[in-house]
């Protein structure tokens, strides 16, 4: 959990880093223009061959139920993005939630001793927005942070770089 | 104090509902129309049977000066909407923020120890409003939010559903 | 580190006044107007007669060099505005950071026993700006904020005027 470039996504990669074997990472954001396309395939470079990594805007929990027996630790960079991808592509967010929860509780990853970090941003500390639609998906940002950090073992707060461990 | 759908408003009832004898809900939500009316009727269903709810959008300090030693907890829920109910009133906040800051020094609160839970919203950690009445009002909420905090035992940061003591 | 009227300022020159010796206030707030100026006067007229106060805009790594070695204790108040003075004035903030943090890594800062406080805002806890210089703003910011607390011994995130200790 952090605000905008509070370093959140660094410290998820650091501490996925510190943990053996291979490591997956689920990047939600859509290489939509060539600038993005270099940012991803430089972040990509900057993880080293340790990493795979799996382009994912939608199917998120569909992916993290397919993949997570085969890594040591799984990066979901970021809920808040995914989110944002459904309620653009007119996905139902609820039942997307809700799978993804089914998938977060499965017992069989704390069996297998997979690890899984999720990056999320907190949106909910501003001025309540004035466009209706941000003000929903400001709302449904807030529920799923909490759904999440609800079956997390460790939740983090991270600003300007430090994190604050708040749960765990 | 917490985000919009930071989990604050639960955090408080599931504390006061920790405690004992008869509790008290103000709810500073105005039932505008019917989608509004439905929800404020539906958590007053899931207070259940221990609770009297309180419906002002105005008259807090009034209200809870006059039945703070009828309770053995009240929460009030929230501050930050309160404010802007007077503000959208028209209705001189100082004097306002002052009369509350009395009630909640007032040492007969403690002496009864009778509970005041009061539920805040953090607004001041976006990017700075375009609008200068949101600019106004962000200032005014968060000075509120520190004259609230100074007169509380307890302060907690709810973030993702997660409570965090930060005085106390 | 704080959002808007978090009472980070007052913190900050709180733990600064329980420092004896000459101490320095470098403002980054413009005296647009009356309004401003007489603001601005009376604040300088609380801290007192200890105090120099330096209105800086801009330049806010040359004057820390310059007058580091005169004070006990300096606070700068505060960086998201200095970076804001910088983007409205066509400025390059990408150099001027760098210069902040040599300045700020400058060893003698430490060997002299001068303390300096840097006041911050949080900015990203938002829903994303609409408007792509607040985005862009909000991004740089935020690293900004990164920049800073690294090379800072101690972090604090204020909130309702309750500062926590999240470094050192």
């Amino acid at each position: 959990m952090g605000g905008a470039r509070s370093g959140k996504s660094s410290f998820a990669l650091n501490e996925a880093m510190k943990i053996s074997g291979r490591k997956a990472y689920i990047a939600t954001a859509q290489a939509l223009d060539d600038e993005m396309k270099e940012r991803i395939r430089k972040h990509k470079e900057e993880r080293g061959a340790d990493w795979d990594t799996f382009e994912e805007p939608l199917k998120v929990p569909e992916i993290i139920g397919e993949i997570k027996d085969k890594y040591s630790v799984i990066v979901l960079d970021c809920l808040t993005l995914w989110l944002s991808n459904l309620i653009c592509g007119n996905i139902a967010c609820s039942r997307e939630i809700d799978d993804l929860v089914t998938v977060l509780k499965n017992s069989k990853l704390k069996t297998l001793n997979s690890k899984l970090f999720i990056v999320s941003n907190e949106v909910g500390m501003g001025i309540v927005p004035e466009n209706e639609l941000a003000r929903s998906f400001r709302d449904i940002a807030g529920f799923l942070n909490q759904k999440a950090a609800e079956v997390a073992d460790e939740v983090y707060l991270v600003t300007a770089g430090i994190p604050l461990k708040i749960k765990g």
